[in-house]
């Protein structure tokens, strides 16, 4: 398990990460890039880069052949899927161990049991963890369906066994509006991902989206707490928080607890999260599903930890125990992430590709800037518009967001627009502030009032003379 | 005492510090502005900027009336004075004070009895903190010197007593030396400072630099633990960091506890630092003198207590009581700073101002850079040399040391030469990895083997292809 070089098999700001992690722990890094991606800061950090192809993604980061190849080839000896792309593939993953080189990540079978969702709740349930009330795997036709959603109550959330990120995903308030949706989604899924199975699940409409990282060996595993995402549009996280304000300690050590129980339970390997429902109301939680990868907004756990993330699973990988008990794990602060992307939220958050004509990053004590940016780049249309993920850290959460205000202030990107703006926004709000979200708050505030921001962040301007 | 907005009294990368923790407390900023600095990063941070006279220092930032006056005319209620420029000086803060503004700092009186060192030192002895064997006040002339330097021990330092930051000083290893450099030094420092008073110390060659962080309220004060500033130039520091290596437990608890006794006894008011040498061979440590004011190297503190220094001087200043007992007060990590200067390594450091054609900055987990630089700024020649300081926390010295050299690597500065590879080189050096260093180690090292390096860092290289 010696291992001296990693394929980075992603890109974007991710890979920068991973080559910074890797780096730290004396490795090399030969970094995957599509026909798009040659001057992007990750090939520049990198010590090589290896060709995987075309611009289209389908053709280079999610050509399996084609990474394991370029992977071989380049004398790797191991390979970081970052996330996204091929980081939940459990045959990637396989094909990565068949060619003798190190997956850094779980072992193809976790990813492929915890990836099937079904297989994934009753493990849970296995393990005494809560589960959303719903179907026992597969519904078989529309009748079972029927019958089930009678059992579970309605709204019942229609979702594809073999979906992910939220795709797929419909809501039947009624029988009627079920035995219309149902036949619909299974053809969907179908094509979509080559299998039609569908199970049902509570709708539960008002709930804050909660996870836990954790962190395991394949014997023994721990928890880094937990993340708040409830901030989300169209199912993508928005902003993110470690720790949950809304959790009392009893509620998280309740939750914590019950994510290392499941991670033991499948023997997990490396970084790994667990989603949660959490109805605040009533202070219950149900898994929903594992995340097998490192996540977009693992540096706020980072933050309020102390741990590194990716250089604790790289270091996993190799064969290393892994290196902390629970009681070494303490929480410290609160961080807040905002994900800035190149979308315009003046024109309801179109993409918005383009050339960096002018940075200015923003810094100092407790704030982290994990960007793909440097001036001159060209952000290329092809891949999602993540530009960078600005942490904050503080003592509370009031100072964590103020900071995070502070630096969003400070952050200067010319040429494209950002959503630099609606963080700014949300900084300022009220019920942002106090705490008082849930899953689909951000989407009806932007419904109740859109966003009126400039096209692109003015240049810095010049300070009026006192 | 009530605050609104802080007038900046300073520039450089300690004025947008400033500016950055005044806005995480809701204030607002007037910056500070010679005839040579309308351009630099805190005039375009600042809500507003405020001329203070010609580019040469003497008469914009060392100018009492011209700050005083702008201070007034631009609406502020408080001054930052920052570190260097009248950051000691006493009838600066009285000026402030009487002119009905907030000095964000110790009182005037208090900058007045710790800038005498006689007096720094009366004051050490009667909290119970060990001196350096040596004259108690000014010696009255070169015979008093003679039997002195006698009692003490040569070799002896000869030091003005107005004096500060190693000017004026000189060591005598016999008494001919003495009788020939006491006079000079008189001479010196009548014309430097105005006061020829001279007194006497032990010169203790290989001692550690080490110096404790205090805060206080006036009543009440606690420490923050030590850096370690050994690694210097010219008596410059270069490299510090937090905490000291090389203290025991004991010696750590012992240290600190004298820094408290000698704050407290001073009535410490705002954010200190207590300068010692200590002798890692007898484990003895002598209080040297106290700076009353925020300290270049402040960061180093700030990341492995999670206390922003800055913000709490500030509220502190406000009239707000001290918001920290010692016991909340806690270690995690360890954290380095390497100051990049505009100087040339390959050129006895010669400082090197001009423009930064392209500039790159170094990111990621546990990274800070607390810089003035960007891209297109033109470093002035009127100033000192410090571009930025390149702080990394980690759980480890060890660790900290490697992920500083990572960052090092990811820092580009084009148009100009700095000091980073001078840092690379230290911290890939067995010695400064191994924590054997003392306060004349790296003239020493630089004298035997000359940095062969380039004068200017090249552009990011292309990757090789793999």
């Amino acid at each position: 398990m010696a291992v001296s070089t990693i394929f980075i098999a992603n890109r974007g700001e991710i890979a920068v990460r991973v080559i910074r992690a890797a780096r730290e722990l004396g490795l090399h890094t030969v970094q995957a890039v599509s026909a798009a991606d040659g001057d992007m800061l990750a090939a520049r950090l990198a010590d090589a880069v290896a060709p995987v192809g075309p611009a289209h993604a389908t053709k280079s980061y999610l050509n399996k052949e084609a990474v394991v190849r370029a992977a071989l080839e380049s004398g790797c000896d191991a390979v970081h899927p970052g996330y996204g792309f091929l980081s939940e593939n459990a045959d990637f993953a396989q094909m990565v161990e068949e060619a003798g080189l190190v997956f850094i990540g779980p072992r193809p079978e976790t990813i492929r049991q915890m990836g099937d969702k079904a297989r994934a709740r009753q493990e849970a349930q296995a393990a005494g963890v809560p589960t959303v009330p719903g179907t026992e795997g597969v519904v078989a036709d529309l009748d079972t369906a029927k019958a089930e959603a009678a059992r579970i109550g309605y709204p019942v959330m229609i979702k594809a066994a073999a979906g992910g990120g939220g795709r797929g995903i419909r809501v039947a308030r009624h029988e009627a509006e079920l035995a219309t949706l149902f036949p619909q989604a299974s053809g969907e899924a179908r094509a979509a991902f080559g299998d039609g199975g569908l199970y049902l699940e509570r709708f539960i409409g008002r709930a804050r989206h909660i996870e836990v990282q954790v962190l395991g060996d394949g014997k023994r595993a721990v928890h880094l707490f937990e993340r708040e995402c409830s901030l989300q549009r169209r199912r993508q996280k928005v902003w993110e928080e470690a720790p949950a304000a809304c959790l009392t300690s009893e509620q998280r050590v309740a939750l914590c607890d019950s994510a290392v129980r499941l991670a033991e339970r499948v023997g997990y390997r490396g970084a790994g999260t667990l989603e949660y429902l959490f109805d605040d109301e009533t202070g219950e939680f149900f898994f929903i599903e594992m995340n097998t990868r490192i996540q977009v907004e693992h540096p706020v756990t980072e933050m309020v930890t102390g741990i590194d993330l990716v250089r604790t699973m790289i270091s996993i990988a190799m064969g290393e125990p892994l290196p902390l008990a629970q009681g070494d794990i303490a929480l410290k602060g609160h961080a807040i992430e905002a994900r800035i992307c190149a979308e315009d939220p003046a024109a309801d958050f179109r993409p918005a590709p383009g050339t960096v004509t002018g940075l200015a990053l923003p810094g100092g004590f407790g704030v982290r800037f994990d960007t793909l940016l440097y001036a001159g780049y060209t952000v290329p249309p092809f891949y999602d518009s993540l530009l960078g993920k600005l942490i904050a850290h503080d003592e509370s959460r009031a100072a964590a967001i103020t900071r995070l205000d502070r630096a969003l202030g400070e952050l200067v990107v010319e040429g494209l627009p950002t959503t630099a703006p609606l963080h700014r926004a949300l900084a300022a709000d009220p019920a942002v502030r106090a705490g008082r979200v849930h899953t689909r708050w951000l989407e009806e505030w932007l419904a109740a009032a859109p966003l009126a921001v400039p096209l692109a962040a003015p240049a810095s301007p010049a300070p009026t003379p006192a």
